[in-house]
């Protein structure tokens, strides 16, 4: 059934409130260190999606103790939570040179480079030892260098080997346009694509005598991929709670989204069979799935017993505001649900809404603090 | 020029920063206290736009004595930062039947139903003076007792009327859907038709011998109508920062916009005519302005010597993931931008962007606190 009011009695929840199935959670870390152990790849995941430090030491349980962060300020606080090998999957902000000094005092740092202007500012400002990754666009087009231009890379990559203090590591991709690949082989052909194009440039950079590793990242591709022939470390970071995207790509079940938004209902208009939620942009982001010739923002989850089982795609969120959100539902579903009740909403993006939060609740009551983006005061 | 870098440099800024400029919030405050005061309408301003005990007191210093809020959450801060006449403009969670409680303690509490289901609740559980709103459906067909039914909203005024420490005060309703209008023709027609249905329901609640006022919201006609005619109160809430979607609409000048996010540049492409901003969802919120055959999500803003003038059409930002954001430029805009630079966004939509910072940077190196949503302890 679609309406949680029972299965969540014992939380108390009176506003709209992040929700955390701890097994899930586990279970989606656990298949990823697996998979990622029996390709012989490292296994650098990306700590963007939960930003929590409790959330790490499940991680940690697995083996894993190196760790992909977004920005310098997540990188601190996983740095101040006992994590000594990061690398800022981002291209290098070189208005933060101090913060890579810091942080590279207190740990193995890596971070990323992309033009001339940011190899001119390691060269001219670095003072600690970093390692230097060169990323590749293999297709996003977003960040990168063009992985059709093997020469540039190449002059990158000499120019950080005389560079003081900067250690060359390799290449790193990030092929974020499996996100629009529509399904699991459309995700597989890009993933295959993004691998020949990476072992290209190396090949390049190998001819000239300049060894470097390949570090790819999208949880797409790492989920439904199984041949990582020529990667060395994989950083993919939303598997760890999927989310709607995630299931209508195929990247994982739909069963695997390990988080959901519960909402109180405030509003029913049996007219035009919708109900209203305490629940809007300001909990779950304004991220919206376009599927289907539909576009919706989020799914509500059925329930069977104390856990939801998987979102209904035929109770779908289909227009959200600061703090409304509305969910439009078959009418046989109209009747099990009154203004008061619960229901869970599944996220179209779980990095953007959990970004909302400070904190998920467990199902079991618990509750497990993380970071938010913009905090003040961000520095130390 | 679009690069902010010398303007801003007093300001030090190494990352995604929220920029206030506090001559703009001030004129906007002063241009719509005064264009209510004109009409004779109680201005009741919503403060979830800007969320800030210290703009609160802008508010104060022309006249202002009661508010807007959308959670019992955001009242309680208001009300411990002074405010206490407070109205707040959502659905009633009757969840939350504590919180009304604990405010109606402390406050004059205004508050909102739209079924038979919340009024049975307060039938049965208030026990502290509260101003009850019907709200009222007059075409967004998000929340309220659709306009068509007025013998509906007769009911629930009868039975309010009738139920201990109730007091039922009038009409209330939010027409959203003149985001949806187009230009300002539009919003002016669904303004003009919004008034018409409202005084239409209360002359039916008039023939029967129940008096109400009636209480109106959107911050589009706020800003474009000038007859009020039959309205008690406004309340608009964006018109405090305005944004891309209000001047879009044509419900401010573009050069209204009072903030704007500093971004330091991280990746320049000159292949493709866009640049990489360290300035993502988790800063702007998702949401997209469509028009003209676009999405964006900001725009750039062009700089006259210490201050922005107004957004760059010619500089949108195209696409926007967790940290990244990518802006398309004319070519001949390329040049003056390097890796290292600071530009402006001005966002699509002001009230989630703000909501995702816990403060302001004023252009004159001040800050000033925010709240944001969900952060615990909710609880007092």
């Amino acid at each position: 059934m679609l309406r949680a009011t029972q299965a969540l009695a014992h939380l108390d929840l009176v506003r709209p409130t992040l929700l955390l199935d701890a097994a899930r959670v586990r279970r989606n870390i656990d298949r990823m260190a697996r998979k990622a152990g029996a390709a012989g790849v490292r296994f650098r995941p990306h700590f963007k999606t939960h930003q929590s430090a409790a959330i790490g030491e499940w991680f940690r349980s697995v083996g894993v103790d190196a760790i992909t962060v977004s920005s310098f300020d997540m990188g601190r606080y996983f740095q101040q939570h006992g994590w000594s090998d990061i690398t800022v999957a981002f291209p290098l902000n070189v208005r933060e040179m101090d913060a890579v000094h810091q942080l590279a005092a207190q740990a193995t740092l890596g971070v990323l480079v992309d033009s001339d202007a940011a190899v001119e500012v390691i060269e001219s400002h670095l003072r600690a030892p970093v390692n230097v990754w060169i990323k590749i666009d293999v297709g996003a087009r977003r960040s990168g260098v063009a992985w059709t231009d093997p020469d540039a890379v190449l002059s990158l990559a000499r120019r950080l080997l005389t560079t003081q203090h900067a250690h060359f590591v390799g290449l790193l991709t990030h092929a974020g346009h499996s996100y629009d690949a529509g399904d699991r082989a459309g995700v597989a052909a890009i993933h295959a694509e993004s691998l020949l194009r990476m072992r290209e440039v190396r090949t390049r950079l190998a001819d000239a005598g300049v060894a470097a590793r390949i570090s790819i990242g999208d949880t797409p591709g790492c989920s439904i991929a199984d041949d990582f022939g020529g990667v060395d470390e994989m950083r993919p970071g939303n598997f760890v709670f999927y989310d709607l995207v995630q299931a209508d790509l195929g990247a994982c079940d739909a069963a695997d989204v390990a988080i959901a938004l519960a909402c109180p209902v405030v509003g029913k208009h049996p007219d035009r069979n919708e109900i209203v939620l305490y629940g809007g942009a300001v909990h779950l982001s304004k991220d919206a799935l376009h599927t289907g010739g539909r576009t919706l923002y989020g799914c509500l989850a059925r329930w069977e017993g104390s856990a939801w089982t998987r979102p209904e795609p035929r109770a779908p969120l289909v227009s959200l505001s600061q703090e409304h959100g509305v969910v439009r539902l078959d009418p046989e579903d109209m009747d099990g649900i009154g203004v008061g009740d619960l229901v869970t909403v599944i996220p179209v993006h779980s990095c953007l809404t959990s970004d909302l939060f400070d904190e998920y609740r467990v199902l079991d009551g618990s509750r497990i603090a993380r970071r938010q983006s913009n905090q003040t005061p961000l520095d130390p």
